[in-house]
């Protein structure tokens, strides 16, 4: 197996009222807030065409996560059996992207209003993708 | 904006008999074979609690990619207007990171026969998720 490694750069970051892991839930649908992406003035020609109501996929780096974690009790729940990381949505994982299927609520500028996000604060978005 | 950047760990490879971005379909459903993911045998691991028939998506690096390419024609066709990437699905693109939904065929060890997939022999894995 090659030991290549490739450099990530993020394209935005979110901004969000939740600051903290322990604040945030577990999923976008469990109760989450709409967020702002606020994109890099030097990628955000990338939105051309992006219109209110589009589903988009944003994938995020979740930079407070552990990437030496392979299995795990999901949700964090003992009574649930060991798992390994590629079956679950654990934030810590080896390489720590999320995705996120929101809606775009609104669009000022470089920044989308999206929604709902479990994503904290100051997350780095790492790409935008129309609905699979 | 910050100019942090972030190191992206393949966790394993695409083994398929499509050898080059000319000869792969565009999506996974538009004819693509089945092909193997090969995990490192470092985060095989966390493969544990993956069966036939579940269906994941397996997010790969695009390594062949264009990372400076902010707007395009989509899929190539020049009657398409000029559309920003983040509003398409092409391969090149800031973070060329590739969503693919398939279903798990076969399990071998730390390989898993998943398809269809458009993915080149030789991309980098770099995560695996349940479906959304």
């Amino acid at each position: 197996m090659s030991e290549t490694r490739y450099e990530i750069k993020p394209i935005g970051v979110i901004r969000s009222e939740l600051s903290s892991r322990e604040d945030a839930p577990r999923q976008g649908n469990e109760g989450a807030p709409d967020a702002w992406v606020e994109m890099n003035s030097a990628v955000s020609k990338g939105l051309q065409g992006m219109t209110v109501g589009c589903e988009i996929i944003v994938i995020t780096w979740f930079h407070k996560s552990h990437r030496d974690i392979l299995t795990l009790h999901p949700r964090g729940d003992r009574n649930r059996p060991i798992t390994g990381v590629f079956s679950t949505r654990s934030p810590d994982r080896p390489n720590p992207l999320g995705l996120h299927q929101v809606t775009v609520l609104e669009i000022s500028g470089n920044k989308l209003k999206v929604g709902p996000i479990e994503a904290i604060d100051g997350t780095p978005v790492v790409d935008i993708k129309p609905l699979l």
